[in-house]
């Protein structure tokens, strides 16, 4: 056995202390590119023809959800992918349109204009230029931490709540009808109103399509395995439902020539590149946007992330957050001058563009070029796609994402967490994904404040024949009469100062032989202002009690701070490095185990 | 000495645990109304009787601050003060008017109604119905502890800022001219821009009345006691400085006929009983004002609150927050239909009350009698009292509260703490009351949660000769090569997780001949459901380097809750009560205090 005496060096925050601005730290594609070769090419382009064809009809229907044109989603899918492939750090992040952004940019620009204004437009520009603006100003200011003041199954539960929403706003494409709203209940209530100008043929179309994209998913791949077909291309063929479903509706919808019957199709789709467009700079629309750009910018922010992390993960690679909110930004700032809306790192996409082996962020940017062209040449050819087609696509897609088990999971561990989840998803069903995932954000704090303003406070003793000081009510301890230990496993600070007042003078109110109070800190990683204003007054307190207040295994950090006020001038007791010590010290050291211990702790 | 092994019972949370509801509990009258007897009484009047001839020059100039009419600060200190007396649990506290909620009130009612209006009264009226019921709905729901989520040094910037806001708004009284704003800024460019009607006799009034209540304030009391008079009465002679200018200003006003030269007085004051009155139940008014409400409902509570406690811990009597929200719910109920505005314990009037001799909440009834003949009997008396010296009883009284004193001290203790009240100060200043005190309540929830997202790591190795473990970088001590032992240094929770798996992958990068991480929990209080996401990550990621991954000194409530999971089914590693033990168990016990410990921890 290997025994080094402080043999570990004081690196404990390399990354931290180590940062040196370079290039390559604000250009990652500097790192990557200068061991570009054919192999990693050949990997990328393969994993860009994937991903093209599956981005085309995803980018459509993802416009539509967003109640923009169509060609926007797949402009919000080509300047983008490249500034990401410039300055983002993940090798396999596929960035452009998603579903629940694309929903929260309909509630944000739906407040301000009407669905096919070119007010909406704008305002869909302008978004994307916000949020592009705010993700780069917190990456500037490396404050990509606040995407972590979102809890786990508050994102959980705000994508399941997203996802209903987003499926239940399909529902009018599939039947045909006109309805509209933000939350579960506009949505259900238009939607029943409208019944009756249900479309059938539009029906048929959509309907089928769910059913034949769910087999697609279930079926489909098995099948093709059993057929003899490698793995992997079942898995990519079976990615390709939405575009069979795409081609084959279209051809129908063309060849019975269905906009008689009334089937809303996609339309004119103007042929070309992405346009250089401008969002607005009128102070007026920014600060009615500003709110639901920060949500946009967070919540993509988070969700690109989790994505990004998983895949590097996978490949032992590490991601920067805050190299990601430049890249992110950049992105968005690139959507809102090329005809785009605010985009961020999908999840679907990311794991074909990984799945197909993609090796570098270059893969992203053959993917914008095949999307270029498909933009270039493809589009007339989409007149006829139904747009039930696309609503089937889009909801089969974020069914996925609803998953109810967090509720059962959090039940199981934390009360605490199952109430920020269910209010979340509660919230965001009845009023929308704005309020919805605000709420999760405050109810989390709130819970989170709460909890540790009623913190655990034990009385302690001593293990017999150890050194080791136990709570009284789970353990066979020693303790004195005379002698109060009380541990108290919280930080010291605002929201929990008081409590400790009272709860401390309640256990000292319990014991009237008292002579020494010591209050054991192994769990205080801080103590503010107010707590130690609380501190001084539980002194004073028991001052005039005749009682001495003791601390022991105060930490290093909270002893530094406490070596700079008044308070160990007037405090009353001592303070000891271990409880052992303390209990030693005051109890005049009849234990036989006290004297080695002082001698040791004295070298 | 006395050893007890478990000699202490479980009554750890007695004042939760044995709470049971009777009529003393919220009826504290009945505890000590039986017990009244003679010489309390006497005690009590002569208490009534001097708080009475201060409150009755301070209700008004309060009235005056919040823009309403003279006679609303009498009606707002009978009624509540008898309520209070009822609900209350503190016996010294004296409720009604006081300068943070006038200048709130005037904030709030401001931006509804113009001064002098109707519609002003009624807004005023429904305030303080709407603060009282919210009171009283926190005491309901024991939700006192929501008051301690404002930190001391917020609170104390925000008191040293509203006083100096307050003091600004009465130069224009001083100067008989008008000007208005709820800002400095505002404040004094309104009054630079009327000071030109400045009224030069107004103005001689309040310079010689500021002048007379700060002589009386620091010189007065030195010479009463030069003369041979007793301490007490010295000092409740003292703090008749200000009746003593209103007598003589009024006199000063009458005989000359002032009121010719311009001088604003408070004119005809309606002679009388408080009135009933109704604030009103449109629900437009109440959701205008209800964030007013509650702000004004938690400021209010607070100074309170502090000031009971302070004149409680003098008298080893206790307070019961929650019942306090009762009383003083019922105190703004009670003003509300009694032609008042909001209230709550004032710490002036509390502190005359105290020092006078106050023995039950019966003097502060009395006190209610005092006003209510003062409000029937003199009020024609006071036509001919100048506003200038009311405002100047305000602005001698409120520049005490201003103390940038806690600038210096959380400047020394506590960056966090002095950034909070700093922005506290700063941003009442400029952008008024209740913007400012919720920016501080924002700013210190967020600095905390801002801290506790990145935790103190340590690694940390064996003082030798010892069981304790230390900072490998403040203590010589003991390490392995094949273990890395982390010790983190706050709870686990949403806002730290991922922090504490960048930091953790960092680390074990370092050390390439790691067999074992252990992961030392003595200061983790709770490990919310994001952490324990994150501990599964890291165990996964740590198994595929072949590293195990183990918990020392894990707390009990913790260990609860990680029982209910799968997390200890995939877990690499083991769980040691302590680390001690842990590094005995991995190091296969070559050290000669291993041996025994383990027996002893078995037993």
């Amino acid at each position: 056995m290997a025994i080094e005496t402080n043999g570990i060096t004081n690196q404990v925050w390399p990354n931290i202390k180590n940062k040196s601005v370079n290039l390559k730290q604000f250009f990652p594609i500097f790192e990557w590119g200068k061991t570009y070769d054919k192999g990693q090419f050949t990997n990328d382009g393969i994993a860009a023809i994937i991903v093209t064809i599956m981005l085309i009809p995803q980018s459509l229907a993802y416009a539509l959800l967003a109640g923009l044109p169509a060609e926007m989603g797949i402009y919000a899918s080509i300047i983008p992918i490249i500034l990401y492939a410039i300055f983002g750090t993940s090798r396999a992040l596929a960035v452009g349109p998603v579903a629940v952004v694309s929903l929260m940019t309909a509630a944000a620009v739906g407040n301000i204009a009407e669905q096919g204004t070119a007010d909406y437009i704008t305002a869909a520009l302008t978004l994307a230029f916000l949020s592009g603006a705010f993700l780069i100003l917190l990456g500037i200011f490396r404050l990509g931490f606040i995407a972590n003041f979102l809890s786990h199954p508050v994102i959980a539960g705000f994508i399941t709540a997203s996802g209903i929403i987003i499926a239940t706003s399909q529902i009018k494409h599939i039947l045909g009808i006109n309805a509209s709203g933000h939350n579960l209940y506009e949505l259900i209530s238009s939607i029943f109103s409208h019944l009756d100008e249900t479309n059938i043929i539009t029906c048929l179309i959509g309907l089928s399509s769910i059913a034949f994209l769910f087999w697609v998913r279930g079926g489909l791949k098995p099948l093709l395995l059993k057929l003899g077909l490698k793995p992997k291309l079942a898995e990519i063929l079976s990615r390709a439902g939405p575009v069979a479903a795409v081609v084959l509706t279209t051809l129908i919808a063309w060849g019975f020539n269905l906009i008689t019957q009334n089937v809303a199709v996609v339309g004119d789709v103007p042929q070309g590149l992405p346009p250089l467009s401008s969002p607005s700079f009128s102070f007026d629309l920014w600060s009615s946007l500003i709110g639901s750009a920060i949500l946009i910018s967070i919540i993509g922010f988070v969700e690109s992330i989790s994505v990004a992390q998983t895949l590097a993960a996978k490949k032992r690679q590490r991601i920067d957050p805050n190299q990601e909110l430049i890249g992110l930004g950049a992105a968005n700032l690139g959507s809102a001058f090329s005809g785009g809306y605010p985009v961020t790192g999908g999840f679907a996409r990311s794991v074909v563009n990984f799945d197909a082996g993609a090796a570098t962020p270059a893969a992203g940017a053959y993917t914008a070029i095949g999307l270029a062209i498909a933009s270039l040449l493809l589009t007339p050819l989409i007149f006829f796609l139904p747009k039930a087609t696309l609503a089937a696509t889009i909801i089969v897609a974020v069914l996925s994402l609803v998953d109810f088990s967090i509720l059962k999971r959090t039940w199981d561990y934390s009360k605490a967490d199952f109430i920020a989840v269910t209010a979340t998803i509660l919230i965001t069903l009845l009023f929308g994904v704005e309020i919805g995932v605000s709420a999760g954000v405050v109810i989390s704090v709130f819970i989170h404040l709460y909890k540790t303003s009623r913190p655990h406070i034990a009385i302690v003793g001593q293990v017999p024949g150890t050194e080791h000081f136990r709570n009284v009510d789970r353990h066979k301890v020693i303790t004195q009469n005379n002698i109060l230990t009380i541990r108290i496993d919280e930080s010291l600070y605002f929201a929990n100062a008081r409590f400790l007042e009272d709860q401390l003078y309640d256990m000292v109110a319990e014991h009237p032989k008292l002579e020494h109070v010591i209050l054991m800190c192994p769990g205080v990683n801080e103590i503010d202002m107010s707590a130690l204003e609380s501190l001084e007054a539980i002194n004073e307190r028991l001052k005039d009690l005749n009682v001495k207040f003791h601390f022991s295994e105060i930490k290093g950090p909270v002893m530094d701070k406490l070596h700079k006020t008044e308070f160990l001038k007037h405090q009353t007791g001592r303070i000891y490095l271990s409880q052992h010590q303390a209990i030693c010290d005051l109890t005049k050291g009849t234990d036989p185990s006290c004297d080695e211990t002082e001698k040791v702790l004295e070298e």
